[in-house]
């Protein structure tokens, strides 16, 4: 039984082929600069139990309708899937689902003209989204779509959480609340830690802290979200790469008066150029952390603020959890930045976090346990997998249809 | 010893005289509406040892130097000053300190100009405040004058706490960063705290929570503020009567482009609609409590957004306070509204906060504490005193000098 997923940006195709016998993935890859002179074509194939072989093709791709039929030709070529009559379905990776949406769904043009009526919400990233279903719903008609969204984990959050304190006609006419994204990854991360606590997710408070290039924290209790530390937006919350986070919002017409910087020049400084970049000019938390070891005062304050706001999180959610049981880094600088996890559990021990430095230098890949033997809490890396996480919502989505 | 108290708005001016040899309050009341045809005096003296008699005059005050007179005027005839030159000095509310001002501080001519040079920062208080100081330097000239600072006591903050993810540039050139407000309440309420339990400030951590109109919240270790919750203005942090406190920044820019809003009508809506008042239609916590006593759905919600936003508050300063001694509640509603109070403790017991409904619910006037024996943390009501705070700093400030 093979799923594809497709993750379509503004002018790329990720796409994953899984075989969900056992989930394994048997081709990969991307489509990048689509439209652009620069397209490519990278394309991985599972050729052994772990082995992947990768080729690269630069091409035109004047559009995402080719970048579909590239991907199904590629696929077909490869071996790794002889037509599109094969798969079970296609799983859409969709950003903004709104109040909408809070599961996977069967993509029907009632559902695409529902996601397109919430573009508002997320100017950047539902056009592409859309554009990536209706492309693969042409090009394979007859295999179904589902479309799995990035808001859906976080619409169990109660109202005391997700409303903001602004005039309710704001929330009634425009949709102003929290939403929340990462939450395919929250929702993955979740599940694995609770198998590798060998618990049943619903007698678990888990505090995931997805950390990549954008970052958010959420806070689960017995399985459900609670909240969760981006908003209306992804802007919202933990510092990021580029992104300042929580903010004190005068700061925005401050600037308006004291500065020639117009609104759209605030909105891109604060989505662009702040963050890790703002306080210490790169963004790459790798860079930071080489900067910061040889005794950069600015990098090392980008890490303290960076470590000292996720503190602040765990703190607000432990609190509203009442009661912690597991603390999850996932994503690139949750998996492999020992010096962060390190930064964000250090001087909580109050809260039950004590981490064993060993286990935590000498985590390499996988899942692990970093706690040490006095840890009431449990603090476990766990690799994030979206794609695999919208492969089985769309297997699930479908078998209950 | 007498120590006269000014406070100084846009159109009104607070006093109150001190006797600092008691603390005691020998007179003090207010001038409104400074400058419009309404304009009048309201002023109280003491009459006996708890009683104090209240009169209310109706005059034109045509501008703040008149209204200086009249003050001086009134405490003349009423007997309270039988000349300023009684005045061992006068002490001056200022909202805004920058990060020049850590300690209260002697006015002089430079002291002016620095606190003139901070009027971006707080474009509505400090002007007033200013000419508050200039009028009572020209009226006064031979009593000294000292200017108590509210963002003071947020000057032990760290940077890692009060600076932002945004371009360091922005920092630099337009200090952009955390400086909080409600300084003095906080201290005098940590103060009177360690008092009340008998131990010295030095050794406890606390969590201080200034709720009236405005409201803040601040993490004060071992006698130093480490972090609090209103930043570069006051809408940052706690939900207030009309402010809205912590918001996704990017909200602006989607209400600016969703609506016909403009950046400024943006702003007021945040500072002015939002808020108590923006979730549930009305700002003063009596007619909300009142409201959600009746079952109002809003009101209730509001309440919930209240305490939920405050418990969030108190478990991250717990985390990074690494741990709690005490809670003080202070401010209009922190010392009169004990369904907050409930609302705020309620489900924290793992932080060792467990109430005493009986003491809460009981509690009418002065120091309270109202953990149940199996609370491990201090929960208290202390009343604020803003005006004696400002009068014993100008006592330690001259002193000193």
């Amino acid at each position: 039984m093979k799923v594809l997923v497709l993750n379509s940006g503004s002018s790329s195709i990720k796409y994953q082929l899984f075989d969900m016998r056992d989930e394994s993935v048997l081709a990969g890859g991307s489509i990048e600069q689509i439209g652009e002179p620069g397209s490519h074509l990278s394309h991985s194939l599972r050729t052994g139990q772990i082995e992947m072989a990768k080729t690269v093709r630069t091409l035109p791709v004047p559009d995402h309708r080719q970048g579909f039929q590239l991907i199904a030709s590629v696929l077909r070529e490869t071996g790794a899937l002889t037509d599109t009559g094969e798969l079970k379905g296609i799983g859409h990776r969709v950003v903004h689902g709104g109040e909408q949406f809070k599961e996977p769904t069967r993509v029907t043009p009632e559902v695409l003209a529902a996601i397109r009526s919430l573009i508002p919400l997320a100017p950047l990233h539902n056009p592409a989204n859309l554009l990536g279903m209706e492309v693969a719903m042409e090009s394979a008609p007859a295999v179904p779509q589902v479309a799995v969204f990035d808001t859906a984990f976080h619409q169990t959050i109660p109202p005391h959480a997700y409303r903001y304190a602004i005039p309710k006609r704001l929330y009634e006419a425009h949709q102003v609340r929290r939403y929340g994204f990462h939450g395919t990854s929250h929702r993955y991360v979740a599940k694995k830690a609770a198998e590798f606590l060998h618990k049943p997710l619903e007698t678990l408070n888990l505090i995931s802290l997805h950390l990549g290039n954008g970052a958010s924290a959420a806070a689960i209790q017995q399985g459900k979200c609670i909240d969760t530390s981006m908003g209306l937006t992804p802007l919202e919350g933990l510092i990021m790469g580029t992104r300042c986070g929580d903010l004190d919002p005068a700061i925005i017409f401050y600037l308006a008066r004291e500065t020639q910087l117009s609104c759209e020049e605030i909105e891109s400084i604060l989505n662009k150029e702040s963050g890790l970049k703002g306080i210490c000019g790169v963004n790459d938390m790798r860079s930071v952390g080489e900067l910061a070891a040889g005794g950069d005062p600015e990098a090392r304050l980008a890490i303290a603020m960076y470590c000292y706001r996720i503190k602040k999180y765990i703190g607000a959610y432990h609190a509203v959890l009442g009661g912690l049981d597991g603390l999850i880094f996932t994503g690139g600088i949750g998996e492999h930045a020992d010096f962060i996890r390190a930064g964000c559990c250090e001087g909580l021990d109050h809260l039950g976090l004590a981490m064993n430095n060993g286990k935590n230098l000498g985590h390499q890949e996988g899942c692990s346990a970093l706690e040490s033997g006095t840890g009431r809490v449990k603090i476990l890396v766990i690799p994030t997998n979206e794609e695999l996480e919208i492969a089985e919502q769309t297997v699930a989505c479908l078998e209950a249809d």
